[in-house]
């Protein structure tokens, strides 16, 4: 995708999202390599559709009256008292209140709360030379393109992204064990900004084995 | 401890800080349920030490000449694969460059690097009433006194801590596995300032199961 076309795009995205629910649209497009913000009111339900099945989508929830107040994952696995929450599990901002709890979950439930979203710093490590689109980035121009320009990147829910662990604490970088159409469902217990990166990571065989980066899809629920 | 003797503590903090090592300072205390900041120099080595057994030892480090670049756990996990690290890991910061690195630990080795620091939201959570000193403020304060404002909070590195993960990656609280003078080695891999709290939880066992809260000590290696 050409800067023009990003722009585009995220205008777009933009449009979708100011329009967004209250427009009455029920779908999204979480567009491959690329993020996406979306208003969720409190009791609102929506699912994340891995479309394709390969494919990991970092997620972000900030409060929408205050974005400084967001889903976090160090506050959240003391809420849930788990690695990787489960159905009926509720994630917590940074202030410990529930943000969105998870009412339903198609895939094997194999998600992450570890890893931090990947950078630019990440695919240079990684022997990348140049720009590489990359998750961090995703989450900053969707916001912006709300005109929300948050403190803090939190560490991101990394839906779909298998990283097991070790009973001694290694952890693995693994395939997605979800299929194609596998969603997991989230409450919103307050009125929120979701934001959504179908991640591009294809230096490392999370997104399958073929490194291809999809599509995936948000929907209300 | 009133608020004028805090007040009066974090100033005398604060002198040993500007001080520091330049001062010919070799021994830090950080005082029971408070912080401590204290500047290191790329290559110094600093030990803090468990001096009676128990005490948890909230810790994070910031590049000294850019607060908006820390140590972070999501990153520092992806760097080292995994969940806890081990002597010769090191870890990174949020633009994925090490900045300490462990090279000794007499203790168990059990640490963690999943749970957020404590608040006062988590005080209230578990039902206390009124203020309760946390370590989140315990890191504000310490920097603030040497006149650096974060833009985030960090993820702790949190040592001495007690956070086994079950194979269904259910977490436990349990008590400290260390005794008395475990100490962790660090070389700074960048000029850095490292805030260290004694952590103040008095309503859960990972402080021991008599909940005393206790002094720790920070010792130029």
């Amino acid at each position: 995708m050409t800067a023009r076309e990003t722009l585009i795009q995220i205008k777009r995205n933009a449009a979708w999202h100011r329009g967004g629910v209250e427009m009455g649209a029920t779908n999204w497009t979480i567009p491959a390599r690329k993020g996406l913000a979306v208003r969720f009111g409190r009791g609102q339900s929506f699912s994340v559709v891995n479309t394709h099945g390969t494919q990991v989508v970092d997620t972000w929830a900030f409060n929408a009256g205050d974005v400084g107040e967001f889903m976090s994952m160090e506050h959240s696995r003391a809420g849930f008292r788990r690695l990787v929450s489960r159905v009926n599990d509720a994630y917590l901002t940074n202030k410990r209140r529930p943000i969105m709890t998870v009412t339903d979950d198609t895939s094997p439930g194999r998600h992450d709360t570890l890893i931090a979203a990947c950078d630019i710093y990440r695919y240079q490590g990684l022997g990348h030379h140049g720009h590489h689109d990359n998750c961090t980035e995703n989450l900053h121009h969707a916001l912006a393109a709300l005109g929300l320009k948050p403190s803090e990147t939190p560490a991101p829910l990394n839906l779909f992204m298998n990283i097991p662990w070790e009973p001694n604490g290694d952890l693995l970088w693994n395939e997605p064990m979800s299929r194609p159409g596998d969603a997991i469902t989230f409450r919103a217990e307050m009125d929120l900004v979701a934001v959504f990166s179908a991640c591009p990571m294809d230096l490392l065989p999370i997104n399958g084995k073929d490194g291809i980066i999809r599509d995936a899809q948000v929907v209300l629920a």
